[in-house]
C-alpha cells in the first residue's frame, strides 16, 4: 500500500499563519494528500524534542508516508535540508539534528541534500524555507518526482550528543529523562530490551533523584492517586508517571532515573 | 449519505506523539477515512467535560461518524472500552461515564463491549490503548466489520453522577455549571425546553451566586462591554457571558446559576 | 485549477467544540471539501489580527478556496454577513472589518450580503452563526451554488482604522507592529516595496522604541544569540526578532520602529 500522507512535525504554534502557509503550498501541487499534523508545538528551538517526537511516530505511519520536520534556527543561513528514507517513510528537514533518533535505530535507505532550485518557490524567502523549499519538495515528491532529481546523495549529516542509550553496570542502569510530555510524564532513554537481555525487570527497584519510587508496574492505577509510578511507557522506554498528577512537577526535567536489581 | 468521518475527542493534547500515533493506525487500516479533532484539550483526566462535548457534537456530524473519546486515567486495568451507537453516530470509548450526556439524552441503539482481540495491536502496550485498541478498531468498523464481531452487546454501563438536569419549583429553576468555554462563558444544566414547559422565559430574572444580572437577552452586545448577560447558547441551556470579557474570571466555575419568574 | 479547500480563521480556541461543530456542518453538505486550518488561537475578538493572517496566508492558497473568518463579538446584531471574492479566493466573515487588508491590497471582484436563510440552519441560534450560517454557505458554495443566490451585491463594508502604510519622510520611515507572532517576533507595516521605491535598503539603521540595533539582515543566525536582529520577514515587511529569543519581551506589543538611511 502507498501513503498519501504527508505529516508535519514542527515548531510553528498553532496561532500564526505558518502552518496554513505550508499546508496551502502543499495542497496547491499536491491537491490529494492527506496531511497530518504530528505537532506544531514543539518549544521553540528544541531539535531534540522534535527528534523524538518523530522517532516516536515513525512505527505507527504507513510506507510512503512523507513527514515533514521543521525546528530550524539556522533557516536562511549555510545549513543543508536533507531528503532521507527510513524504513519505508520520507523526512524532509533542516541538517541539524532532527534526524538523530531516526538515524540510530532505524535503517536509512536514501539520503539526498535538497539543491534542485527548480522545485523551489520562485521568490525564496531567507526565513520561511518550510514554506519556500520543503512544502514544495514534499509535495513534488507525493507526485512522483524521483528523489535523485532534488539533489546530490550525501553520508554525512549533523547529529546530537544527547545520550539515546542508558548506562548499564552490573546490577544497575543509570538513565536521563529525554521527553516529558504533556501530562508532565517522564520518558527515559531506559529501554526495555536493554535490561531484558541482562537482567529483567521483575523485582528491579526505581529511583528518580535518587529517591525510591519501587518496582515497575504495569498501570498507573496500580498505584494510589498522587503517588509516582513507574512502567514500560507506550514506546518501551521506563516512564515515571504520577496517578492522576504531575511527574514533572514532582522530580524536575532533569532527574536522573536508575533501576537497580 | 454515509459519512467517511472519524472524530477523535482526547485530553491528549497537541505537543506530544499520542494524537499523531492514532491518526497514523487509523489511516494505516482505513486510508479513505476524513478524520476531524474535535478537541484534544480537554482538561487532563477530566470525564465530564468530555461527556459535554460529545452531546454538544452529536447533532453537527452525518449519521455514520464515528467517534473515538479518550480520556482514560484507567487505562491499563480492568476498565472496558465500549462500542455504542446512538442516534445514528458510533461512539468509542473507555466505560468510564464518557457517555454519560449521551446515553441520558439520545436512544442508545447499539452497545458492545470491545474484546475481540483479533483487531487489536499485535504488541500491545498497557498505557495507550487509544493507539493499539480503539484506532484499530474504529478503523475496521469504518471500513465494514459490523460491531458485534469487536464483541458481546451489554445493557450496563458506566455513569457519571453530575446532575444534568436543573431543579424547577413553582417560580424558580436552580441549576449548576456544566461547562466553561475558552471565552470564559459558563454553560448551565438550565434547558430552554424545560423552562418553557412550565412558565416560558420572558421577564424572567436571571442571578449567579445570588447576584441578579437581568433578563434574558438574544445577544452579547445587548449589554454594555464589560457587563454580564445570560442568553440562550447554541445548545439551548442557559449561558452567562461577560461582553467581551469573561464570565468565569467574574463569577467563578462553580456559581450557581437560578432562574426566577 | 479547483481547489477542494475550505479554510478556517477563527478565534474559538481549540478546547471548545465550535470548530467541530463548523466542521460537521460542512462535511454533512459538502463531504469531499479537505478543511485546512488556518488558526483558531486568534485572540478573542482581535479582529486585526485575523485580518493581518488572513492577508498572509492568501498568496499560499490556490484559485478557489473557500476562507471562513470568525471573530465576531457582534454576533446576533444587525451586522451583516459577507461573502467576498478577493485575487480568485472567497471568503466569508462578518462585516467588521476582517477582509480590512485584503481589500485594501487585493482587487475585490465579487462582493455579496448573506441573506437568504434557504442557505441558514433551520434552527438558527443567536449566539453561533458561524455553525449555523457560515458553514451551510461555505458548504453551499462549494458544492455549486451561485454567490448571487446568497444576496445582493454591496460595495459599501466596514474598514479597521488601523494604519497599513509606514510614513515615510524625507530619509526616514516611521511605522508601527501590526502582528506579534508566537517566537516573538515583531512584524511592522514597513514594507520592502516602499523602502525600495525611495531610498533601498542597504545601510539603513533600524530603530526600535528609538533604541538602534544595527541594519537589516538576512538571516536571524548573522548575530549572536540573543541579539535583536532586523530582516525582511517572509511577507516582506520589517520584521524584528530576537536570535533564539522574543523581541517582544524584549521591546513590547507597541514598540515604534524606524528605518534611518
Amino acid at each position: 500500500m502507498t501513503s498519501s500522507i504527508i505529516a508535519l512535525t514542527t515548531d510553528f504554534g498553532l496561532r500564526d499563519y505558518y502552518v496554513a502557509a505550508v499546508k496551502g503550498v502543499i495542497l496547491g501541487i499536491a491537491p490529494n494528500a492527506t496531511i497530518v499534523d504530528v505537532t506544531h508545538e514543539i518549544e521553540p528551538h528544541n531539535v531534540q524534542q522534535a527528534a523524538f517526537v518523530l522517532l516516536q511516530v515513525w512505527p505507527s505511519y504507513p510506507a510512503g508516508t512523507i513527514h515533514i520536520a521543521v525546528v530550524d534556527p539556522g533557516v536562511g543561513s549555510e545549513r543543508r535540508i536533507l531528503l532521507g528514507r527510513y524504513a519505508g517513510q520520507w523526512v524532509i528537514a533542516p541538517d541539524n539534528g532532527l534526524v538523530t533518533f531516526l538515524h540510530r535505530e532505524l535503517p536509512v535507505e536514501v539520503m539526498h541534500v535538497v539543491e534542485n532550485r527548480k522545485f523551489f518557490a520562485p521568490a525564496l524567502s531567507s526565513t520561511f524555507h518550510a514554506r519556500d523549499i520543503m512544502a514544495p519538495v514534499a509535495a513534488h515528491l507525493f507526485q512522483g518526482t524521483l528523489p535523485h532529481e532534488f539533489g546530490r546523495t550525501t553520508d554525512r549529516i549533523e547529529m546530537l550528543s544527547v545520550n539515546s542509550q542508558a548506562t548499564i553496570t552490573q546490577n544497575r542502569v543509570e538513565g536521563v529523562v529525554l521527553y516529558v510530555d504533556h501530562f508532565g510524564t517522564l520518558v527515559s532513554n531506559i529501554r526495555r530490551d536493554q535490561i531484558d537481555r541482562v537482567a529483567g525487570s521483575a523485582g528491579a527497584q526505581v529511583s528518580v533523584n535518587g529517591q525510591s519510587i519501587g518496582t515497575i508496574h504495569s498501570t498507573y492505577s496500580d498505584v494510589e492517586p498522587g503517588e509516582p509510578v513507574a512502567l514500560w511507557g507506550s514506546c518501551d522506554r521506563l516512564e515515571v508517571a504520577v496517578h492522576r498528577g504531575r511527574a514533572v512537577d514532582r522530580f524536575g526535567h532533569d532527574a536522573p532515573v536508575a533501576l537497580e536489581w
